[in-house]
């Protein structure tokens, strides 16, 4: 079983290096994964760009990507879930399973969760990584390598759907049409909303929240006043912007939920009225938590579209590229790395 | 306003007749509808045949018919919702606004509720009606008379995937493809299920419970063994059949969710390993609540199919056929009676 | 039935007197009532103060006092619910029982309430007042009159322990311990945490949050390291300061609730950390729905106690004297006004 | 640490003896637990007298016993929850944290799930037991080693009164005094029931049942009227009698709860009016998630009373008696074995 294998590793902001390792021995119960497919997001262009993401600080050489799917080529003693070859898409975060969060449902608070990427622990911009058994989950073979990658990232609009408590007929506003936002809508509208609008202030990103199903995308900048009678049940804040909040906190109905999934200064202001008169319910996101079969079953029964999320594929020798493309281009959304390829 | 009215009274069992009544005048807080179009449901077929359902008893000519839209044609005093000339969809249950049931939001469990043609209360099987203005909806004008008149349908549906909780991703298992078990189909995906599954004795429905979203039909007699593997996460049992009941709850998972909306017999059994080892929550449906602005915003942004359903239309002469054709004949879902009509 | 009316008039900001009316006639769903007891609410206080509150300004003369209790001296043509002489606790909000948020079971968010003292609806500072059946709740021979008057502050500690899910075994923070924070800990109480720990400045409301269950009283200026690792379930904040917010979030576990019942700035800031890592969730109370019959319950079983929140008493000539010893006595928690007495 | 442990194993229906096993050693998450007491359950005196219980069957000898306090005397490499020498409430049952089951915090339908005195998984009528330190909770030193035993039952009333969404104000109907009822009684009344109405054949018991705070506590077989018109919002039915559940559904007012803990046969009949029409939703327990913190919160509150419910207590060579004494004296609610005395 022992063999090299080849990691993109971050060195400090703005360095990555490919570097040879020795590919890693799964524990008992653990699977190891030779990686097909790593999309890449937005906090992996954050510690590129910037080393850390508030307290969790890139201290010795780190590997990126989080969002991976892959092929099990190898099983500790007691993992008995996957054959040997079956495809899987990965949950990067393992927690303990035994604490107050994980025994109540909410693991992904658990306080000792491993998370691929986030420092010390190393992610899977990588040629094989292991990982407990219970945290590969089997694909389909109709399911492309991309879409089993993209799981993580639909995870995440899921969750924000779930807290926000998104229900048939409901009419929800999604703030910002970056990948997450986009995944919002379709989240969205899988949980059954009937209509979903958009807002964003690129005009490419709201032509493609329209393709993946709002009923309307609208500039924030003009078209506030429009906001301001929605009567929302759900926002599903996704820009991180403290002005989207405050718009969207007034175009929700009294009894509306909001959830906030975009990261952007270290306080929020919501406006009194919204929670007190209305009584609005107001939450964040972090990760999520029992996602992955539901949304493994929703793209395998095509209920959800993820390809046309994905604007740019690169190898493994190209990840600098792959998180400075992603960080920019006005069209980019989605970039994946193949990390068994050295260049695409 | 005054004029006349032209209505199909229920007799007795098995007897109807068209009667020239005066026409309703609306009470302070009501409009008058004129009535464009008529579901007919399996409770109308009952009380034609039997007379009565349960305890209550048609003691008095009684006018039958309560899936029914139309337009407003005049308005009471201080009814200010709609303008003359509105197409509504009409929830044909008023409860008091009042009880502790309508208050905690329940109004379909208000013991004071008017409901048409549930004894003594008429129903819709008339040229006009009165009903108080907020339980008549506005429908936009890309909404057919019969779609708006299958709202009410839908909303048994939707009510029946409220009370199981379906959630995205879930599979669920609808026993009984008759009107109710198909709309549960559409109620069950746009919940976000990612797979339903039918069982139906009639090859004829199963064909149609595909064409409307089911990943699977079954036939009961033959396929139970599937079912016992399924480890469904919902029931919506829809046949009224003990056996389905038994059958079912043998597919569900441990903490599932079952609904039953098929009416029976006075007495249902239940395994009892089912309720406590794995936990199960059984309950049923009494018509709904707060489904109609959901089920019209649906039905409006075409996540719901509803003409499919419509197997047979009559006018108001016409509806002992309707009532006789939608009780036996093997393709007969939905009949749709249209009263301004006096054959089809 | 005619005859005369005693109220107490707020003409202006610090006006305050009394005038004789016509007694008012019940409507045909109305009783009439001979109001024994009315307790000082915070509220009454700021409109004497300020003549408004927000976007409610006193634009006529208007009577103060929704927390009313009294007896039923006269009924409606239609009501029926309650005999003449039954005691009864008065709902101060009757809502509209037809909007989506009255059918929905949220009857306090609609917008058609009409609510006693609240511009331009009279409150309760008279020797009679008119209400529909449905908002006057029968109390036992063993409630007092003044029992049965702070149901309504009551009710606003109850509906905050729900919206916060106060759960059995809970730990609960309930900062700011005036009136409606000491009916907060008895709410939490009830609801079944176990511990309940109180912040406030005042040495002598913290001494009265212990007799009334709390399991520590804290003075948040010297204390608030303990508070810090406090991990509670629960923030009930009632004081209204951004700075016991803040400390408040700072004090709970991941996946804890926020509920802000004290009024303050038209902003609250939250520190988004608590909202996205610890995925607490965070909402505000207006007023209350369907909690009289649960707070009636409660007092009559003695799970609640309400008597040492009374700290003056005052007829109706003593109005103003009622409304400015509530506001600044330190000593001070709840004033009752006895309608019926000129002086006490 | 090797030294001896003395258990008393169930050889076969009837058949209790002691004898000497090798102490056991603790693994690396585990914590040696050297028992303090241990409270008999109805479903060891059932494994005792029937040797089985459903499709767990005792094949080899097994010891019985799960509701167990400790004292911590050693633990393994990794454990370090808690210093030697804390005592303990053991939680006996070590679900896999891994399934979908644990994952979603419904751990107690994890199907790995090993649980003390459940075929093969042995007891803890036994001087010493390991256990993941997960499972075994520290308790103030104010709680006393029976009270500690007893959270294990307190678990199974706080987990039939959360499944019942017991809230503040509500009526609760228990059926059937044993020690789960009279423990049910109590977590209904932790729980905010303003009044818990108790049935039991046993005067004794409903005598006990009043004085654990019971409002009333009924003679069904000649009471059976009251019951009739209760409008219970809660029923948790104890008895494992179908009579009771038929009358306890009938008890109860539309939109209400029922929980069946109490295990009787096969199936069990409800009528189906009171699922549909009234639309109570119905349910059962298996053993219980995430009580423990919660129990021994409240319990070290003085929220709940243990102590009552105790009635003999036993030494390890007289495990015979307390299965047998348990079972039938017409006084006798809850055993106590100390398994570090050979007799009491």
């Amino acid at each position: 079983m022992a063999g090299t294998n080849l990691v993109c590793v971050l060195d400090g902001p703005g360095t990555v290096r490919v570097e040879s390792r020795e590919q890693p021995v799964p524990g008992p119960d653990e699977v190891l994964v030779r990686i097909a497919a790593v999309g890449v997001c937005g906090s992996d262009v954050h510690y590129f760009e910037h080393g850390r993401i508030g307290d969790f600080v890139v201290r010795k050489p780190l590997v990126l990507g989080h969002e991976a799917s892959g092929v099990v080529v190898a099983r500790g003693e007691r993992a008995t879930r996957h054959e040997v070859g079956q495809r899987v898409a990965l949950e990067p975060g393992v927690p303990c399973g035994r604490c107050a969060q994980c025994r109540s449902g909410r693991y992904n608070l658990c306080p000792d969760v491993r998370f691929f990427a986030t420092p010390p622990i190393d992610g899977a911009f990588a040629r094989y990584v292991t990982i407990n058994e219970h945290f590969a989950y089997a694909v389909p073979d109709s399911m492309t390598d991309e879409q089993a990658a993209l799981i993580e990232p639909l995870s995440v609009g899921l969750w924000a759907a779930r807290r926000a408590e998104v229900k048939p007929g409901d009419t929800v506003l999604v703030t910002g049409a970056g990948p997450i936002g986009l995944l919002a809508v379709q989240a969205a509208r899988v949980a059954g909303a009937a209509r979903v609008v958009v807002t964003d202030l690129s005009q490419g990103r709201r032509e493609l929240a329209l393709r993946m199903g709002a009923a309307a995308a609208l500039d924030p900048a003009s078209e506030g006043a429009t906001l301001a009678g929605l009567g929302a049940d759900v926002l599903v804040e996704c820009s991180g912007a403290q002005q989207a909040v405050t718009v969207g906190m007034g175009a929700l109905r009294g009894g509306a939920r909001a959830v906030l999934v975009g990261m952007g200064g270290d306080e929020v202001r919501l406006p009194m009225s919204a929670l007190q008169v209305r009584e609005i319910t107001v939450t964040g996101t972090f990760r999520y938590a029992n996602t992955y079969p539901a949304a493994i079953a929703l793209v395998a029964a095509g209920r959800v579209e993820l390809d046309p999320l994905i604007t740019g594929r690169f190898g493994l020798n190209q990840v600098e590229q792959a998180l400075t493309t992603g960080a920019g281009g006005a069209g980019a959304v989605k970039a994946i790395v193949y990390p068994q390829l050295d260049e695409v």
